[in-house]
């Protein structure tokens, strides 16, 4: 049994389980996989999830913070489902790995802006 | 500048960093580094961090979950700190990196208890 849904217990999971996993959108669509994610230094809060499809030759901008909240892990597809089109995704915050903006407030803002949430914090 | 306390931002950081970094006791004794750690599925709360400094060959039970309030990062140090002696340490709840337990409520207390924590869940 290497369910990655039971494989830690009933409510967590570890993070080397997460990165690497893919994300599929409502349709069905392979967007891409979890290469990381930004947690709160002090209170250990994990902020957002880091969707990730390899840009042409590593280059280009192919990190994209997802607020943690819009993940939800399907057992079946063994990954992870947002409700989220190529579209949006294509036009959403994004950057390179190697320049890792910093995720300020204002950088929140717009991420949560973007996907129509309300920025919590 | 690559220093981690700033390396993402005032108060977030990302996983790939914090995998990997060392910890220290009080006493400046190196413990090991931190190798993965574990996070609650729906809130997205890390619990635990796992501390590992590698068994004799790879074997015996070098995986030690530590809430993560316990856990200071020091600037100067380019670490984690924890005031947490080698002794206590050696004695306290461990797995090996293939054999994870479930990190169930009866694990989390012991984790706790043995550290004196109040388990706040």
């Amino acid at each position: 049994m290497t369910d990655i849904g039971v494989e830690a217990g009933r409510d967590l999971i570890a993070s080397d389980r997460v990165e690497g996993t893919a994300v599929f959108n409502l349709a069905g669509e392979k967007l891409g996989h979890i290469s990381n994610f930004m947690v709160e230094k002090r209170g250990g809060q994990v902020r957002y999830a880091t969707l990730s499809f390899g840009g042409f030759l590593g280059i280009g901008n192919d990190h994209y913070p997802l607020p943690w909240s819009m993940l939800d892990y399907d057992v079946d597809k063994g990954g992870y489902v947002v409700d989220l089109s190529k579209e949006v995704l294509e036009k959403a915050p994004s950057h390179n790995a190697e320049n890792r903006p910093d995720y300020d407030e204002n950088y929140g803002r717009s991420v949560y802006q973007y996907y129509g949430l309300v920025y919590p914090w």
